[in-house]
């Protein structure tokens, strides 16, 4: 049966002077076949996640794998422990800011000047060894430096130590108040239809710091290096993924139930679970690339009801939000409806009804498709 | 018909050295009767009562009243506008921590001092006046204190120079993740089934801080001081609740129709509606004594699912929660449920699944009765 | 020589349902004598009490002391922990706004029973023995309660427990911008002068929920109840103070020594140090009542310039801070002065240059008087 | 004389609805001449700019000027008012995280589009016209945007708007406890002696979202696109600075004083000042360029005494700060010296004692030179 090797790897240290860790769940197989990643909580009050791999580890004592599943559950130590009034402030660093997912390492640079090394035999599995080893290298340099790094970029790189061993790569989010929904690269469009979630965002090649980037950006780019330099497409088969599990603040530990089965579905595809022979659900999946992803921003400022509801679909000109001005409650101006700007599918809303103007009410898909 | 006089009252100055104010919508009615004063918004996350506010505006353009409505949303213009994350910080003065809801005042001295004053010919009207009169000149005195107070207490004390003038006072809130429910001062017991409000905390004559305690208290001890004076029951007909609108960070126009027909039923059995008929709503309403009102505080920190839901009745050692430990999700430990200690209703729970231990987990009736 | 002892007590459970502890360092001398307990910052952002015990553990470690000295630094693992930005935000809960510092148990009626219980032979040391432990079965059912207690309430009895044994107990906090000062209980006026703290304030026997209160009230209250009862004034030799060390945010070593030096001044005195002989220094000691010990809240809001420092010596009129006003620039309402309402001296000051009305500006010595 | 028009922009609304707005003060000389922008607190916390503003105005009452002069103190009227805590959280919006400064608008291509449009004879005040008209236009369709456009990005392009007229922009900012400084990008290197300023940073064309390089950059490189077109050198006499005024969260009338008669000198060299012949001071500066500006980063959290003081020079090895870490204070790691890693200056310190690891503990200029 499957092995479990739990250990706990430091991350920061608080003002306390004590280590803050993260719980490492390892399962190995019997079998050799693919690495696994997936980590929760990187935001502190997205926790769903760690439920969904509450409940994967009840299936992984009991379902052989092959290869490795590597389960990093609240792999954010600081951010989950930031309260600000009764919610917890879990997006970004409180003292500077920084969004606890934006720091992972990228560099365009290298991955070309490794390209260079590669010569045209070298098989595959070769180049996929030497990658990671001289990515973790990089990782290393970074964690190294003399003048020491900002605490998020520290966190960020000390999991992407990790994450970067992996074939398959996902990472557990909440939107505010919203609807399931998983970021896919262009290129593993076809494993979109594998998990059971009806939201699907296809990104480009384009590095913005999060780990689902970190891991397919250098190895689309490698790909089409090698690609491009031996004339035959290469595969790497290396895939990641941003799976948001509903709203944060929330568990469930049913719902969690469900979302585990849904990833249990994408591993099985993937060779991971010899024995399994779950299916992915036939569902409904709309799909948008990343540029019609869009969020509307306030123009004003008040007190919110959010009529429509994550998932639904809204034609242009509904009304997508009412907005109330204490100022006005006598007169027509006391309320002021916000329009769809454009046929859309609500995905997530700002999860306060108190807004200054210039607030993300709505992050919307526009100019979906089915999948 | 009614006439609508609105302005503005300045009760703080921000940072930039900018007054921030209420608004005071005032309807004035064409025959005189009792004076009713409405607020909504002291904790700046507990919108709700806003929406009832612009709803009862709705009604009072065409409903004629006798004497006057004074309206107060969005009373608390500093506490609406702090935000950390993307909730509202809106329970206490973010600088100290000091609780919105507990400035007002109240003294015991004075209101034994002041029945001195009255002797066994003075009508009632005159007593009610006189007292008014002086107790504004205590708020007043407050008020201009040559060190200064405290902006949370000089916002109270503005407001309450408002209130004292009325015969019925509500003041609108929202529990965290709640029902509805309401604060009922003993006295006032059969006005709790005047309210479409399920649930009703009977309130002691203690003060703790609070605008309902501020207005009752002074009230109740007078009534007791004249009564045994004289030897025969005197009533004042003052009467002051909390009401508590459902959660906080939510609105819903529709709710507010019905929160706001639930107070019209009151005023109107208190005489202020002469036009209306509305009645109470036939429904079940369950009450406590305020120390049958109960605060369950968690023991450990982790993460929950809230699995009683806000109103549901629990028996005793049903689960009310279950939390999730990180570090041990691999072991029976994973998980911890929280029982219920007797029999419940499960009036509010804690809007956030990341919790320390001895946070708030629920509030919950017990030894509850049905009215 | 002196045996060191050193342990840590479990106070609270994070998100992350990781245990968070105190250290305790628990020097026990060869010979009996009374009890030391010294804490420090129970308001996160106070962080030179560390410095200052540090230094003590110094000289403890050579210096043979006659009972227990027990050190308790960082008293307070959440408080420490809590940013809001760069700034720690240590003074309350931030989840609640509850002040860290108000939390301990005094509950007159059990000290009138306890009372009761001592007949006219019982010794002083017996009624002390009997007392703590009637005190601390108290603080251990309320520790117990079945439906929990407050993270800031459990965290303070926790160090009660320990504190309540002690003779001497020394609070060590800081001011927002302060120079250094102490809250001496009026029984203990003596030992005011043995600490080398220029500015003292005598406190009555008034419990408002800190730590020295909660201490010195209980004693006070037996004392004045057995001496009465006996008709001759008993003394069961407990202090307990508050002792301000200059300003919150920031640390010095070299003023650590100080303080600690001045620290060990008293227990000489008080003959916990039997080799020592240091003396206090011969200096100028401000003292005040607590009535007398005023706040300034601003009447208005803007930026300040904080004119008088902390310790200055300010005389009726004189300007304390300048506060400007950005929409005024090129009128004479730009800037406005903040007069000395009386005679005074500054004692701390609120440490942002931005605040609202309602700010307490300065806490003031007024009526001051010489030692 | 010189005409003073006095306005307000609003740049935001509030979530009660109310509009908040940043006065604006431009003073109109009776000769024309360049136009000068200045602004103060983008980021909340950092005041003393608005003295500085204030005492520019007392000047510019009397001292006749060229052109226009337009000061906007107070610039952020959202992160002033923002406080957690005694402190303003005035650096990043606190519902996302935003740097307050990152926001302004600059597009590479539009630049390189623009200067196809410029044909060899145009003059250089016509194409300064144009490009401002373009480039003015290019903010408009930003703000004017369908979905909306984020708070402080929005913020930021409006202040843009009025900067981008100017031909000399100075954006007034603080340190956390700092000496002052000052950004200066490399073409305008000799102006930085104009400026009684002791330390200097020279700016590559590297646009990282802040006003001073929304500025200098796109003149930057239309300036470099021209003059390699013409084959000569061109000057748009346009150049942008940001000053740090000291350290946040305090303010000096003195020094503001000070501090504006440095900007006097500089605007007297341009030629604003027809009547002025304020010389700069005779001082040593010390410049780095801004690769040699190093961040120091801690490896270990814990309580920091800040032993190098902003404007010091530290040797390599020696001491620049003492870490405490509470739970060994008995023994030699009770303490822990972080030291110098080369010869530098400390420009600035984190202003609290509290760190956790990953915190910016000093900013340095190494490899820097005397101007």
């Amino acid at each position: 049966m499957n092995k479990l090797f739990k250990e706990h790897l430091v991350v920061a240290q608080n003002a306390s002077g004590r280590n803050m860790n993260v719980p490492l769940y390892r399962f190995v197989g019997v079998k050799p076949g693919p690495k696994v990643y997936i980590q929760s909580s990187i935001h502190g009050a997205e926790v769903q996640g760690n439920v969904v791999i509450y409940q994967l580890i009840q299936w992984l004592k009991t379902l052989p794998i092959c290869g490795e599943v590597l389960l990093v559950p609240n792999c954010n130590p600081v951010g989950t422990n930031i309260k600000a009034g009764e919610y917890t402030l879990g997006r970004f660093d409180p003292v500077n800011g920084t969004n606890w997912n934006r720091g992972y390492y990228y560099d365009d640079a290298f991955i070309h000047e490794f390209a260079q090394s590669i010569d045209d035999e070298e098989s595959i599995q070769s180049i996929k060894s030497r990658f990671r080893l001289k990515m973790k290298q990089q990782l290393q340099t970074r964690l190294s430096e003399t003048w020491g790094i900002g605490l998020a970029q520290h966190l960020n790189l000390k999991l992407q130590q990790l994450a970067f061993d992996a074939d398959y790569v996902l990472d557990l989010h909440n939107g505010p108040v919203s609807t399931r929904h998983i970021y896919v690269p262009e290129y593993a469009k076809v494993s979109a239809s594998l998990f059971n979630i009806p939201h699907v965002i296809f990104m480009p090649n384009v590095f913005s710091g999060a780990l689902d980037e970190a891991t397919f950006c250098p190895w689309w780019l490698l790909t089409d290096l090698v690609s491009s330099k031996r004339k035959v497409p290469v595969d790497f088969e290396v895939e990641a993924f941003t799976l948001e599990m509903g709203s944060q603040e929330v568990i469930s530990f049913k719902d969690g139930e469900y979302d585990a089965k849904s990833i249990l579905t994408y591993l099985t595809a993937k060779g991971c679970l010899p024995g399994s022979s779950i299916l992915p659900e036939n569902m409904s999946r709309k799909a948008v690339t990343l540029n019609h992803y869009k969020t509307l921003f306030t123009q004003q400022g008040g007190i919110v009801e959010y009529i429509a509801k994550p998932g639904d679909l809204v034609k242009k000109d509904q009304v997508l939000a009412r907005v109330l001005n204490v100022d006005n409650l006598d007169t027509d101006r006391a309320t002021t409806d916000i329009l769809a700007p454009c046929d859309l599918v609500a995905i997530l809303h700002f999860p306060s009804a108190s807004v200054l103007s210039g607030t993300q009410l709505y992050k919307c898909f526009t100019e979906y498709f089915e999948l």
